[in-house]
C-alpha cells in the first residue's frame, strides 16, 4: 500500500467541468447522514463523507457545515484532497474537514470517513488506562486497536478541533491501518471501504463501548474475555454489513 | 425425556407434498419477529423459529436471511433438523440456522427457540465469575442455571458464529436441560415450549441482566439476594406468558 | 388514625343495588393506568385501584385480570375489602388484589394503591444494606423510610406473589405508615390520598432509585447527602402533584 | 463589570404603557421551553427566562405556573427584578422566579436563566468530592468551574425551593461569574448571553454529566482527562451555539 501516492500528487481541479455527483452516490451520503442521526451517532455535530467516484484520487463529497439530521442532496459539497470547497462556493464549510482529506491522503484503501462525538466512546478516549477492545462479533474491526490521538501533542492548547491540514494529518498518523481513532476530550473518527463499513463501524464501535463498560462494572476488577484476534479478524468479514445497511434503510425511508 | 429421538430418526422430507403452514402460526412467528425487533432483543441479526406443526418432528420454521423487524409470512422457509432448506432453495439462508435443528434435535420438548445479540446479556458471557441470576418472579425460568457456551472449547479459532451442525450440537449439549444458554463474545440462545415463550424469556431474561447489573453495582462488593431455587420453580408457571403476549401483540398492531 | 376502623367493619355488599362509579373517578382510574404505562412503571403487570368514592369504607375499584396500557372504563371492577369481586364476576381477576384491599384496611388514609414491578426500583430491594432515600425535593415522601418486604418471613417459599390475604396483610403491616413498600424479589407498592398523588409517588420513587444508583457509583464509597428528615417533610407539600398531573394528562391525551 | 448597577435602581414599572413583548423573543422564548422538555432537561418542572428586550434592565419574561413542555405565547408573563408580575396578575406564578430575578440583578452580562432537575446533573451535587468538569469540547462552558448551592447554608432547614429574594440573592452568589450552578438535592441553574446560550448550556451541562459519571466508572479509581482551562476558554467560542440550535428548531417543528 503505497499511502503516499494521493498526497504527493498535485490535486487537478477542474472546477468548471466539475459534473454533479452521481444520483446514487448522493443519495447514499444523505442516508448515511440520516442514519448516523437517528442512532446518536451524530447530534447537531458530525459528519460522514465519502471519495468521490468520479475522481477517488482527488476529491471527497461531504455536507456543508449543517446538522447531518438536516443534509439532503443540493447540501453536498465536492472537496479537493486539501479540503478546498469546489462547489458551494462562499458558504460555511466544516472546520474540521481536514480530518477527512488528510486520511484520504495517507489511506488510499479508505473510501469513507465518519467524525463523531458519539457518547459511549467519550470515556474511553478520557479515562487513563481504558482501551476500547472487541466484546463481540459485531465490532472485529477492533481487533487491531484503537489508538487514542492526544491534540496537545500535535497542536499544544487548541479548542480541540481539527481545523489544520497538519492537524488532520497528525490524526491520521495516530489512525496508521486502524479502523477507529479515539480523540481524547472529543470524539472519535472511524473509516471504511464504503459509506456503508464506515457507518457500520460508528454504530458498532459505539455499542461496543456501551457494553464494555457494563462488562468492566460487572467484572469489578476481574477480567474480561475478548475477542482474540484471530476470532476478531476473522469475524469482520461476511454479509454483516449489508444486512445492517438493509435494515437501517428500511428504518429511515419508513420513518422508523 | 428421550432427547435423542429425533435425531436419529431420518427427516422424511417430502418436498413435493409441503403444503403451506398454518396461517396462524404464520402470523405467531411473524409477531414475535416483529416484537423481538421492537424491544431491541434483535437488531439487523438474531433470529426465532418454531417446530413446524405439520411435522414437529422433523421440520422447523424460520425466516430467510433478513433482518426480524422486516420479515412477512411469505418470507417463511421451511427447514429440516439438519438445517437445510426446503422451500425458498437458492435464497441466502441465515448461517447459524444450525442452532435451532440442532437443539431440537437435543430436546424433544422445545417447541421455539431464540438466538439474539440482547446488548445486556453480552456482559454475562464474557466478565468471568459473573451468573446470570433471577432477581424478579419475572424471571424464576433463570433459576435452572444460565450456562455459558465457549465456542473455542468447540471449533478453535472461528469467526464465532454456529455455522456448521458440530458447533450447534455443542451448543445443544451446553444448553443441555435449561431454558438459556449464553454465548461468549457473542449473545445468547433461549428456548420455550411455544413461541410465546421463547419470546417472553428473551425479553425477561434481557431485563433480568439490566437489573441484576445494578444490583451488583448497588451492592458494592455486597450480598444480592436472588430467588431461591423453589422460588424460582414455583415462579415460572402461572398466568405471565399470555398476559405479557397480549400486551405486545396490541403494541405492534397498534403501531407502537 | 384509628387503623382497624375498616377492617373491623364488615362490608355492606349490596350487589343489587351497585350504580356504576362516577365518570370522573373512572376517567382519572383509566388515564391513571395510561399514565403508569406510558413512564414504564408498569409493563404487561402492576395494577393501580382506588377507594370506591361511591362507599369508601367498603370498596374499591381496580381494572380487571389485564395489561393497564389497554384498560378502558368498562374494565373497571369494584371489590369489596376482602377483595372478592363485586362486578366483572366469573372473568379472571388480578392474582394480587389482596394488596390493595389489605392496605385499604389498615390504612384508613389511603386513598389509592399502586403495585408495580419498576425496574430502577429493584435493585434497591435485594442488593443487602442498600436503602432507598430522598435525594431531591421531587421525592420528600421517601423520607418517612422505606421498608422492604420479604415474602418468605410471612409465607415461606412462595411463587412471590400476594396471592392471599394474609399474605396482603403482612404486607401492609411492613408498609405500616409509609408511603413506600419495596418487596423483594418482586416489586414495589405505593400510596397515595389521591389517584394523583399514588402515580407521583411511583413515578418519582422510580426517578429517586435511579438517580440514586448514580449518586453512590459517583461516590464510590463516600458520602451521599439526602434529604433530612426535616427538608423531606417539608418538600412532600405543595402543588407539585397537581403540576406533574398537568402535564401527563396532556401527553397521554396529545398521544405522545 | 458593574453587577450591582440593575440592583440598585429601582424598577421603573409602568404597567400601563406595558407593550406586548416583540413575537421574535416570544417565539423563542416559547421555543426553548419545549427545547428543554424534548430533552428531558425539564419535565412538569423547571423554568427559562429572558431579560425583556423593551427594557433589559428592569423586566424579565417567563411563563406562568404551568410545566414548560405545555408553554404558548399568550402564558408569557413580565416581570420586574423584583420576580413581581406586571401582567398575568392574579394568576398562580412560579414559587422560584427569585432565582431569575436575583440573577439578573447580580449578573448584567447575563441575559437568560434555565433552571431545571435534569437528572444526571442531581449525583454531582450531592455525591461529596464529586465535581462536574468539562469532558468535551462541547462542555467548555464548565471549565471555569461549577459552584454547588447548599440552601442549607442560606436558609436552614426549608422545602429546597428558592421561594424567596433572599435566597434567590445567595444562589445568585453561589454562582458569582460562572455558567452552572448546581443546588443540592435539586437541580442546577445555567444563565447564558442568549436564550440559545443557555438552553445549549442547560444541555451539554446534562451531557458531560452522563459521559462523565461513566468516565469515572471506568477509570475505577484512575484518572481522567480533563479539558485544561485553557482548551475550555478556547472550545467556549465558535459555531456550536446557533449550530445546534438550528437543528432543535427543526426537531420541534417538525414534531420529532
Amino acid at each position: 500500500m503505497d499511502a503516499k501516492t494521493a498526497q504527493t500528487k498535485p490535486a487537478r481541479i477542474k472546477p468548471a467541468k466539475l459534473t454533479r455527483p452521481s444520483k446514487l452516490q448522493l443519495d447514499d451520503l444523505v442516508l448515511a447522514n440520516k442514519i448516523l442521526f437517528r442512532f446518536n451517532i451524530v447530534d447537531a455535530f458530525g459528519h460522514i463523507s465519502v471519495r468521490d467516484e468520479r475522481d477517488p484520487k482527488n476529491r471527497y463529497l461531504m455536507s456543508r457545515h449543517i446538522p447531518p439530521g438536516m443534509v439532503a442532496a443540493r447540501d453536498i459539497v465536492t472537496f479537493d484532497m486539501n479540503s478546498n470547497p469546489l462547489t458551494h462556493i462562499g458558504m460555511p464549510q466544516m472546520s474540521e474537514r481536514f480530518i477527512h482529506g488528510e486520511i484520504y491522503k495517507q489511506r488510499p484503501d479508505v473510501i469513507s470517513v465518519v467524525h463523531c462525538h458519539a457518547r459511549p466512546l467519550i470515556p474511553f478516549g478520557t479515562a487513563k488506562g481504558a482501551r476500547l477492545r472487541p466484546l463481540t462479533h459485531m465490532c472485529g474491526f477492533l481487533g487491531c486497536g484503537v489508538p487514542i490521538y492526544e491534540i496537545r501533542e500535535a497542536g499544544g492548547m487548541t479548542d480541540m478541533l481539527v481545523r489544520t491540514a497538519p492537524l488532520g494529518k497528525a490524526l491520521a498518523e495516530v489512525l496508521a491501518d486502524k479502523s477507529v481513532v479515539l480523540m481524547r476530550g472529543h470524539g472519535a473518527t472511524m473509516v471504511g471501504t464504503s459509506i456503508q463499513e464506515a457507518v457500520f463501524r460508528a454504530i458498532f464501535a459505539t455499542e461496543n463501548a456501551t457494553i464494555q463498560m457494563q462488562a468492566h462494572a460487572l467484572a469489578i476488577g476481574g477480567k474480561v474475555e475478548f475477542l482474540s484476534d484471530e476470532e476478531s479478524a476473522k469475524s469482520s468479514k461476511g454479509r454483516n454489513v449489508p444486512r445492517a445497511w438493509t435494515l437501517w434503510k428500511h428504518q429511515i425511508t419508513a420513518g422508523r
